[in-house]
């Protein structure tokens, strides 16, 4: 598996310092990239890695193409990153068969599901009655789309993936439970991937919809009701409860939560293991995480915590005889 | 798919003010529903969208049946909520019809298993020896139940759900880990829904048991040997480790955890994302969430819990220094 | 289903004070056990229960023989635990027959899968292209092995786990995502145990590593190139975010989470749902959780932890006055 330097840049764009004949067997960390090897330098954090990377090209910006060419071959570009992503793209169409459309002989199809001529529906998929999938989806393996949920063009869906379970719905009625029937469905966008054994719950009267580009990383729930915006990206074994309105363009950092019937405004980003507890109508950068400590400390720290308001009180208390 | 007002009053009771003749095409919520679908009013919090509500009729409780008739149809009843839940069930039944029971061809049963006649096992469900299924349980597809575990009566299993797996169970051998064989199994009670993803493991030495009437949602892990009291409710994501004793009627909130070992009584609420530590004794409702903030400010507030038996170390010191 | 004492301490070693003849029908903990039932006392704190026990025989160590030969029969060995972590494996091997090895005729397993014959790949299983599977390894049933990916010898994979999905890599454009095609793999080690639903990303450029005798409980997801070392154990519901590197000998306790490209020492031990929000380079015992209240107390502690740093510069005030 090589590609020459002078067909990526054919293909991507790019200004090329360097022989176009030479090889790229494998795409790199800057720090680890040997030769033979295409990097890249994204993050001002890394530059000091630059002049001594063994890598045989180096994707930097115009701010460091000096530096990059005094060591050798370069692709200067604006972006580095972007342009490292739409490497490993070339890189698999080059170098991997795309999935083969249609439906995999031991999936289980209902004859209603329509599947467009080009999604692909991976071995032991479970598709029900009155699903639609478009054009160029792809189902890895072992997903099931539940009645009536439809899948937009263009997503990826990982294994072990449920979309249109029922949402949590109970009615209590003399400490037992009754179960309100979930009569909605679950509506994906375009362009949207979902991670391995992410749950989404179909809706309870109406659907719960996910936005074009939306990204959901593995282990994820998305409660009934649920909208998410257009190109927000969540992390891993984060849970969005029922009925939650999460805007475009956030971020939702692994193990967060946010709680039901809440709203979060567009282009908010909540910080790994946070619980969104209120509505956040501002944009901006949230959190809440309990600090980590050596064991010892923690149990101090968390004992006062438990009397904090007390502690305030005395505070004030202070305060008031100060004044006296 | 439509339903009378009047067949509704006919199957579900309560009383109806308008045309029985009246055409039901869906149920929605209050504020959104319109002409020809059906609402309810069970939160005073919403009592305001009651008269501007499109609704052609809105199911309510008897102190809201004056301005409820002022609007047009209502049924009313003690307890709508309840009643919007059998509305829920009534309309599936009518409109969608109940899983065919039985086992489906693509799954893999163990011949020594007993599944009641009753009883559905979707596609791609893995029933293994000497296991029980009672009857009216469904098994939506892809779910596993492993060797000797029972489930109850009037079951409903999500897809990926895992009946069975081993306990984690190991003891440390000179740097490495022994495994402790998991000989217990898991019985599940009667009306027990589980949902998708979820998993339940099997006991180390007795069985993990969970309540009749126990209701879980996706993604949550019971640990061996736990026991969940009857109609106990716990939401998405939340963990309970090993050894656990749940009581009954308790609801846990999504991402909850509770640590292994610990006993919960009845009736006890614990809220999203908090993390149970100690035995909780009493009936009541429990928290512990960092709170979200901006996060520059959580930076500084989460640097001074770090700091915080110093800082009450120094309150005492004043205080003292006062009384001086 | 019945084991006689003489043929335990045949197999195990250890000293048994009592008849060889006795049969044990079943092993139990030490405060239920009955007639018939073998168990084990490796905890000082149930030492009180030891003499009421109604076990036909109890396994102990040195310091507390007299006291079990007292009340009857029992086997002496150094590490009672460990004893009796065998005793349930020899358990398991005489009364339940091995997993036969070979692919169940309902898995989909890609020719150029090299399955060791000795290694069992139970049903509805998916094994794709170039997957490596060591000798006696176990995927129990709907396990999803991705391209490339390689497990060792004597794993034991429990139902729904997926190894190999893509991590979660996406470069921003214009508001938009696009997708960076994860060309790394898995490489899963020997003696690794994988819990139910949990989940292993394939590497971004180079592989996710597991290292040899690692368990991991359910639900658990690891993030791309991870790294985890040998002998580490996690319980379920944690999550490892891309690019963590975690050392050797450590414990993660369940719904933990460590943040990406970090690094965690040998031998740190991380409690349960602790979020790890920097490297930990010293062996330890590490915690970070808002202690669990009444809510009205949560409530007030939480709204004076949100005000926090000003209570500080309120208190410093006071300092200074009292000098003044």
């Amino acid at each position: 598996m090589t590609l020459p330097l002078g067909t990526i840049v054919d293909a991507l764009g790019g200004e090329l310092h360097g022989d176009p004949q030479l090889l790229i067997h494998r795409l790199a960390a800057l720090d680890s990239a040997t030769y033979g090897e295409l990097s890249f330098l994204s993050n001002a954090r890394y530059r000091d890695q630059l002049s001594s990377s063994q890598a045989t090209c180096v994707i930097v910006a115009t701010e460091a193409q000096e530096e990059a060419r005094a060591r050798g071959a370069c692709i200067v570009t604006n972006d580095p990153y972007l342009y490292f992503a739409r490497v490993t793209q070339l890189w698999r169409r080059t170098h991997h068969a795309a999935p083969a459309p249609g439906v995999h002989p031991s999936a289980i199809v209902d004859p209603s599901a329509l599947i467009d001529p080009t999604a692909t529906v991976g071995p032991l998929c479970i598709v029900e009655e009155g699903v639609r999938i478009g054009a160029y989806s792809v189902l890895k393996a072992r997903v099931v789309v539940a009645q009536d949920c439809t899948i937009g063009k263009r997503c990826l869906i990982h294994p072990g993936v449920v979309i249109g379970a029922d949402g949590f719905g109970f009615a209590a009625n003399a400490g037992a439970w009754e179960k309100i029937e979930q009569l909605g469905a679950v509506r994906v966008g375009d362009d949207v991937e979902i991670g391995a054994n992410t749950c989404i719950d179909r809706g309870a009267l109406s659907d719960t919809v996910i936005g074009d580009g939306v990204k959901l990383d593995n282990l994820i729930q998305i409660g009934h009701n649920v909208q998410i915006g257009n190109h927000t990206a969540i992390a891993a074994c984060a849970g969005v409860a029922g009925s939650a309105m999460i805007g475009a363009n956030c971020t939702i950092g692994g193990a967060a939560v946010v709680l039901g019937h809440l709203t979060v405004a567009d282009r908010v980003h909540i910080s790994a293991a946070s619980v969104v507890t209120r509505s956040l109508v501002k944009p901006g950068h949230y959190t809440g995480i309990f600090p980590i400590d050596d064991n010892d400390q923690w149990e101090k720290n968390a004992a006062a915590v438990k009397r904090l308001h007390q502690l305030r009180a005395r505070l004030v208390a202070l305060e008031k005889s100060r004044l006296d």
